[in-house]
């Protein structure tokens, strides 16, 4: 992050803790709303084909006891955040937890850390500002990228040039936590190929596919984190690239396509800048496992649920997806994206993704 | 891999398959002799502190429908691996069960992916040569590492020479998924910090601990992958580096530490490949959360049963822990490493560490 990034984002906390001073002033009891985070205030944005907060608001006021903790509790984060940026520093959301423990006010600190999450949550949403740009680390790491592009890096140590392919061993570029730190230099890229496994990631890999087809191949690794699906949006929206998911053929890796593509509803007021509309489901589809006779297993009724729970879902409520969907629940099976080793361990780069790519006119 | 390794690897096992085929001229039925892979059959071998499998073994005879049945897909998977290793390609053992549908020999294709995996710990025992020399990959991905080490990585694509902490990105350098194509051609290191979880991995990293201690920090991310423990006993072996591990302070993660020290029992036929015995324990101990007054959850019934069995496991059958998971029962709580930040995000590199690693005689 540049200086003047961070120091916008201090200005904008501060703005808030501003708007405190301001009501207190105007002889108003604090208070600070924000919009209701439940699965009944989640609205489904046609235009921009992602998930919104509807207009429902709920209030922290300090004419309550509680109430008014919650707004002690906002201002010593917002100070500690101010500083951490100030220092440019940062810290995991389990940290401020236990942080909030040396604070000198006993009544500020955190008592449970859903509370403290919950607290960052707020401030994102009321300030407009990311979590990233708070400087909040997540536990969990980005993603793997292999691929024709060239990066550079702003770590703490200084910048690092790096060629995802000359640069890095077989395991690839490790993402960061905070993506916005890449600057993109240079790349020969068609195409960015999201997959959700391992084996699948190290196939392509091995197989030279980000080499044979210039595809930035980046592993998903299950329901991604926020740093690779902000990472992807980026290739798509900066270097206008087209952006294929390919995961196994079962409603639980649709939704890691649909956490891609249209976001979640615990991250509903990030979807601008975490999710990418525009992706589309390469496979394994339901048709797949016809045409290309995959070994399946049979749906558990879990699976026949969460089918069923995904036709009813705006966000799959296309012609292709009811299809799919109504095929998947008519034949009863599902594949792993690994068992297109039975026809052989290079028809999965050979065959599958050349023609399922032509298909979709990516290719 | 070398060619003369892969050579090597091949032989040992076409050696098992001309064993049948001696069999068979003797007049004998084929059969092959593997130790019983039970609890009951695993030895603690006191000398070099790893657990081993005891005498007890099973014969996988072709003298019924089903032993013969077992040597034929063990035929296949050895002819597979055989032209997997003369083509220097890899696969993980889910695509092994996939391909298997693909030989034309119905009897030999695998039922279910245990039979699979179950078939390759066989050929790993029986062959004296690890998965990793089979070419055999994980699915797991191996560890991140930051640390004043310079390698060269063999990958399929060419060497690749990488600094650990100059040519890497924030988020370290990507373990591949077998490390032994990994050499060390220079280092700076005086221990190696092995780390439970990346959120405590990213405050070293940020706070410049690799850089001012020399260390050679080692993300374990939960339970290690067989890539990352590898890792850390060449570390050990070939640099001569000792190794301690940070994870949090509860019976789960002291069992992260008995793996990367002592191996598992799943492994015990590659304790002497994997395992560290002379890996240190750096805390969060029991005592530390009393000496440190570290903020605690209490024990579970489920955290106490667990440590109560390990006062059983001899491979905590040491004063130290004696002393420690007692002390732990007593207390009755428990304390995980981002609990340190309740005395500033700097107290664990400023104080924590350094006063540990001085107690451990490492500083």
């Amino acid at each position: 992050m540049s200086t003047d990034d961070n120091q916008q984002a201090r200005e904008q906390l501060i703005d808030l803790a501003a708007q405190f001073y301001d009501q207190f002033e105007l002889g108003e009891i604090p208070h600070m709303s924000v919009p209701t985070r439940t699965k009944n205030n989640i609205e489904y944005d046609e235009e921009m084909s992602v998930w919104v907060y509807g207009d429902r608001e709920s209030t922290r006021s300090a004419n309550s006891v509680r109430g008014a903790r919650k707004l002690l509790k906002a201002i010593y984060t917002i100070e500690f955040l101010s500083e951490q940026l100030e220092e440019d520093r940062s810290s995991t959301l389990r940290e401020l937890y236990y942080l909030s423990e040396s604070w000198d006010n006993d009544e500020a600190q955190f008592t449970s850390q859903d509370e403290s999450n919950g607290m960052i949550e707020d401030l994102e949403i009321v300030s407009g500002v990311t979590r990233e740009d708070f400087h909040m680390r997540p536990e969990e790491s980005g993603a793997k990228v292999m691929g024709p592009l060239h990066i550079r890096e702003q770590t703490n140590r200084g910048d690092r040039d790096i060629h995802c392919q000359l640069d890095v061993g077989q395991g690839g570029y490790q993402v960061p936590n905070n993506p916005d730190t890449i600057e993109f230099l240079d790349h020969d890229a068609d195409f960015v190929l999201c997959v959700e496994t391992g084996g699948m990631r190290d196939r392509l890999v091995e197989n030279g596919f980000d080499e044979e087809y210039n595809a930035i191949v980046v592993h998903l690794g299950g329901q991604p984190a926020r740093a690779t699906r902000r990472l992807t949006k980026r290739f798509h929206d900066e270097l206008g690239l087209p952006v294929v998911v390919f995961t196994d053929g079962d409603p639980w890796s649709y939704r890691i396509y649909g956490s891609v593509a249209y976001g979640s509803i615990k991250s509903a007021h990030l979807s601008e800048y975490l999710a990418t509309p525009e992706a589309d489901f390469i496979g394994i589809q339901p048709s797949d496992i016809v045409e290309y006779e995959l070994p399946t297993d049979p749906l558990s009724d879990s699976d026949i649920n969460a089918l069923e729970s995904e036709l009813e879902d705006p966000r799959f409520k296309t012609d292709y997806w009811t299809e799919q969907i109504e095929l998947q629940l008519d034949i009863g099976k599902k594949s792993e994206q690994q068992s297109l080793a039975s026809h052989g361990l290079d028809f999965v780069t050979d065959t599958y993704l050349p023609e399922r790519l032509g298909d979709m006119g990516v290719l």
